[in-house]
């Protein structure tokens, strides 16, 4: 996959060394999007329905979240590299650091989108604003900054 | 410590399970405030300022962070439950799900916070708008939602 090729002007720091903390993955996000090369840059509210599947031992913990709720996402970027220091997107003229990039490539490649629910299902929410691939791992929901029910 | 106790209404569902992925921490947050009970609820930019210390391996990525941007930062909040389904929290008129929450309590206690960087200093940033304990692990930086460089 060319996504995982060092590009010229990229600085590789060596693969995280320590494990400090323990993820359980709480669900799974269903998207159109079957490859990295497929998923649009950035999420928007405009893109197509995603569908967020929350596993059965955590969903008593979706009561309270309503239809037209705004919830902040994080999920777990599964096919990313988590050894880059630097990186060259394709995007941009010169190399930056991974701190200084969105990029899914980073020590710990969680994501964080903004989602606006348009449904609920049993046991899963259907959502616009993902940008992920299908099948990536859902780490956590949480209603978006200054939306508090 | 009271904030560790279930309360009336709450509901308890087991500690995570699995574990699914590892985090390896990237550095260190250092507030004023010792204690849960201390820190403000949610982050504003007018909260005195905190220092991001970034470890040395690490480091690297931060070129092209610059003062005055914005970044979103991603914390462990490493004193928080993670077997909460349903929380009862004081300011609230009812029980709601941990997902219908910003709570720290929840299955992967992973805080995100938007923060202005007020100054560079070597391995470290200098930031507003954290509300966490001091000597909480940082999981990740990247450039706050439409604010990339």
């Amino acid at each position: 996959m060319d996504q995982s090729e060092t590009r010229p002007g990229e600085v590789e720091g060596g693969m995280p060394k320590r494990s400090d903390a323990a993820l359980t993955f709480i669900g799974t996000i269903r998207t159109l999007f079957a490859s990295r090369a497929e998923c649009p840059h950035g999420g928007q509210l405009d893109e197509p329905p995603c569908r967020i599947e929350v596993k059965a031992s955590w969903q008593p913990a979706l009561c309270g979240v309503e239809v037209g709720v705004r919830l902040e996402g994080l999920y777990w970027m599964h096919l990313a590299r988590r050894d880059l220091l630097v990186q060259a997107p394709k995007s941009r003229p010169a190399p930056l650091g991974t701190f200084a990039l969105r990029s899914p490539n980073r020590p710990n490649p969680i994501a964080t989108s903004v989602v606006e629910v348009i449904a609920l299902e049993p046991g899963s929410l259907v959502v616009q604003g993902l940008d992920c691939v299908d099948g990536t791992p859902l780490v956590d929901l949480k209603p978006a900054r200054h939306e508090e029910a």
